[in-house]
C-alpha cells in the first residue's frame, strides 16, 4: 500500500540554507519510508507504482510546533489585546466550552478539517483540560490521519473556576489515565504532557507531571518567555529561579533532551538561551502570535546561529491563521521589521531558512521528519499552484515563493502522511 | 435602476475611533447615492424594490490608495531585498513586459479578474510607462465597473534603457495625449499624474507635470519617503531641498489641495509631516509593502493625531496582498511591533481604525466615498461569512473582525458600486 513513486517537481531543504530543487523527479516511498529522490528512477524501483503529477510541486509535509485547538473557532478575535487579558477575556471561557461533548464536536470537527486541508503533516497540539474532549480530539485527528501530538492541559491555579482542575491531586491522577488510555487507543496521535505555564499550575502539580515524564518518557510542550507581563508575573512567582526557563528546570521539567517544545521565546535572555540549548529545547516560534498579542519579535536569527532547535508554530489562535506556509513567511516578515526597528546585526531570515524551519526544523521534534532524504517518513504534499502563475516563465524557487506567501488549502491536491494518502 | 433598499446586518464607520453596527437595518439608494440606514425602512422608501440579504454583512466598499497593476502577475517574488534592488531586480524587467501588448491583456486580465473579486470598489492605480497598455487597464476597469484613478508612468531617468521615455519632452507630449484620450474614452476611471518618483524624473518632466496639473486640475500620485536608500538618494540629487516632499513641492507638484496621494511615508520628519499638512497630502499607507521590502513601519498613529488624510494601500506588488481587508490587519499588526519595537508612546491602531482607514479614510480621496451616510457614493460588499462562523455567538463587531483577518474573494457574495451592481 505505502510503496510507490511520485514524479513531479520536487523542492525541499538540503541544509538550513540551501533549497534542493528537482525539476521532473522521482520521489520513491516504501513502506512509509522515503527512499530518496532521483532525477532518473533507479532499476530496482521501476516495478513499483507511479504517479506522475505533472508540472505539480511536491514538498514535505509541514510542521506546526505550537497550536491550540479549541482556539481554532475562536480565532482572529480579541486581537486588539495583549496575552494576559486576551487569556482572560477570550480564551478561558472559549476552552470552558469544551467541557460540553456536543460543543466539543462541533468545536474540534472545525480544526481537524482545516488542519487536514492544509499542508500540515504533523503537530504538537494543545487540548484543553477536558480528558473526554480531548480524547475526542485525538480521535478525530487520527481518523483524519494526522500525526503528532495532543495534550490535555494542566492548570490547578490562577484560572477562573470554570477552567481550572479541582487540585493538583486530581490533575495528576486523570493526567496517568488520559496517558494510559489515549497511548492504549491511538497510533499516530500520542499523548503529550502540557502545562499551561508556570502561572497556572502549582509547584505540586509540576513536580507530578515530571515525574509522569520520567516513567513514560512522553515528551511535555509549554509556553516560555511570550510577552513581558507574564515573565514579571513568573518572576514574582518564583523569585528563586534565574529566569523563566530556569523554573521550569528547578522542577525536572526540562529533563528530557530533545522531547520538549517550549512556544515563543520572544524575551529569552542569554542565560536563557544557554539553558534552553543545554537541556535540547525545541522554540515554536509563532510570528504571528507573537504580533498578533503584540508580544515582539522573537530572535529566531539568533536561535538558528546558536543551533538551538526550532520550527514554527501557528499558536492557532494567537495566530489566526492555519496554515504553516503563513508561518513560514510571518517569521520572515517580522524578522524584517526586528533587523529595521530593533537590532540591525541579526539580519532578516532569507525564504529558504523559513522553509527549513516549516519542514526539517519543526519536523525534527517527530522524529525523521521534513525532508525526503532517504530513512525520513513519507510525508509530502502536492501543490497544484496553476491559479498562482503568471503569464511569464518562473522557475521553481520563484514557485516556492509564490506557494509560501499566497496558497492556501485550495492549491493543496494531494497529503501524504507517513505514506498513507490523506487528501 | 440604482434605485434599491438592501436589507442585512449593517456595519460602517462613525468616525476614525467607533463603529456603526445596525442588525437588520435598512440601506437605501438613490440614483446610485446613499439615503442612509434605517432601523425600520421608511414609508418614503417602501415602494423602492428591496433585496433581503438575510444574515449576511454590508459594509461599504473598500479604497486602495496604492497599486501597481503591472506587478500584479509578480506579488511574492522578489520578497528577500530592499526597494532600489527588488525594483531592478525584478520590477523594472515586469513592467517592460507591458510593452508587448499580447503580454498586457494576459497580465492586466489577472489583475483585475482579481480586483473584481475582491471588496475593494475603488482605486488609485499605477500603469507602466506604455500608453497603450494603461489605456488597455483603464478600459477593463470601466468594463469591470471598478472606479478610480490610473496613471501612465512618467520616467526619464535612473531606469533602465527598456523601461524609460525618450526624452521630458517626449514624455510630456504622449502624457497629455493620453490624458486627452483617456479622459474622453471612460466615465469611471480617470486619469492620475504618475511620477514614478524623484529619482527616475527629470526637474523638466516634473515641472511640466504640474503644468499639465494646473491646466486640467487632474490628480497626481508618488512615492515619498519609502526607504533610506532611496531618502539618501533623493538628498544627493536634490541638495536644495529641505526634505524628499519638499523636493516635490519646490517643482510645483504638491499644489493641489487635496488631489495628491503618496505612497509609504515610512520615515517621514516632522518638517516633513507639517508640510504634508498643510499641503493636504493623503498618505497610502502600505504596511505589508513596508514589511516585505524591510522599509520599516510607518508612523500611521501620528497621521492620525495630526489629522493628516490617510488611506491604506495595498502596493501591489511590494505588498502581495491585493485585499485591503488584508491591509487592515497588517496595519494593526504593523503598528503592534512599531509599538512594541520602536515607540511605546504610540499606540497600536484599533480595529475601527484600520477599518476607518480602509473605507472612510482612503474613500475620502475620491469624493464622498467609503460610507452610508446620506449623501455618499453607494459603494457596497455584501459579505457571506458563513464559512467563517463558529458553532457559538458572535456579535457584529466580533464578525466584522474575522472578516477583516480572515476572509478572501470567496466570502464577497455581492458588490455594488455607485449603486452598481458589480458581482
Amino acid at each position: 500500500m505505502n510503496t510507490f513513486v511520485l514524479k513531479g517537481n520536487i523542492i525541499y531543504s538540503k541544509d538550513k540554507t540551501h533549497l534542493k530543487l528537482v525539476r521532473q523527479g522521482y520521489l520513491v516511498c516504501e513502506n512509509g519510508i522515503s527512499k530518496g529522490v532521483y532525477r532518473e528512477l533507479p532499476e530496482e524501483y521501476a516495478h513499483m507504482p507511479l504517479t506522475d503529477y505533472g508540472d505539480k510541486i511536491i514538498l514535505p509535509g509541514l510542521s506546526d510546533l505550537h497550536a491550540h485547538a479549541p482556539q481554532y473557532v475562536m480565532r482572529a478575535n480579541g486581537m486588539d489585546m495583549e496575552l494576559l487579558d486576551w487569556l482572560n477575556t477570550y480564551t478561558f471561557p472559549q476552552e470552558s466550552r469544551y467541557q460540553d461533548p456536543e460543543y466539543a464536536v462541533a468545536g474540534y470537527e472545525q480544526y481537524v478539517r482545516a488542519l487536514k486541508e492544509s499542508a500540515t503533516t504533523r503537530a504538537c497540539i494543545f487540548g484543553t483540560i477536558h480528558s473526554p474532549a480531548t480524547l475526542l480530539l485525538m480521535e478525530m485527528l487520527e481518523k483524519a490521519g494526522i500525526r503528532g501530538y495532543v495534550g490535555k492541559v494542566n492548570t490547578d491555579r490562577n484560572s477562573p473556576d470554570f477552567l481550572r482542575e479541582e487540585s493538583a491531586k486530581k490533575a495528576l491522577k486523570d493526567t496517568r489515565e488520559w496517558v494510559a488510555e489515549s497511548s492504549r487507543r491511538f497510533q499516530k496521535v500520542k499523548p503529550v504532557l502540557t502545562p499551561r505555564f508556570i502561572p497556572s499550575c502549582t509547584e505540586e502539580l509540576l513536580r507530578g507531571l515530571a515525574e509522569i515524564q520520567k516513567e513514560t518518557g512522553i515528551p511535555l510542550q509549554s509556553h516560555l518567555s511570550e510577552n513581558y507581563s507574564e515573565i514579571a508575573w513568573v518572576k514574582e512567582l518564583c523569585p528563586q529561579a534565574k529566569n523563566y526557563a530556569d523554573a521550569y528546570d528547578r522542577l525536572g521539567l526540562l529533563g528530557s533532551n530533545g522531547k520538549t517544545v517550549m512556544a515563543h521565546c520572544v524575551h529569552s535572555t542569554e542565560e536563557e538561551m544557554e539553558l534552553m540549548k543545554e537541556r535540547g529545547i525545541f522554540v515554536a516560534h509563532c510570528a504571528l502570535s507573537n504580533t498578533d498579542l503584540s508580544s515582539g519579535a522573537a530572535p529566531a536569527r539568533t536561535y538558528l546561529e546558536r543551533g538551538i532547535h526550532m520550527g514554527l508554530g501557528t499558536d492557532m489562535a494567537g495566530g489566526y491563521n492555519i496554515s504553516v506556509f503563513r508561518a513560514m513567511a510571518d517569521s520572515i516578515q517580522v524578522s524584517k521589521l526586528r533587523w529595521r526597528l530593533l537590532d540591525e546585526s541579526k539580519k532578516p531570515l532569507s525564504l529558504e531558512e523559513a522553509f527549513y524551519l516549516g519542514t526539517l526544523g519543526g519536523g525534527a521534534f517527530f522524529g525523521k521528519v521534513g525532508s525526503f532524504e532517504k530513512d525520513y517518513e513519507f510525508d509530502a504534499v502536492v501543490i497544484d499552484d496553476s491559479r498562482l502563475l503568471p503569464p511569464h516563465m518562473l522557475d521553481l524557487r520563484e514557485r516556492l515563493e509564490r506557494i509560501i506567501y499566497l496558497s492556501d488549502e485550495r492549491d493543496i491536491a494531494v497529503k501524504y502522511i507517513a505514506g498513507e494518502k490523506i487528501v
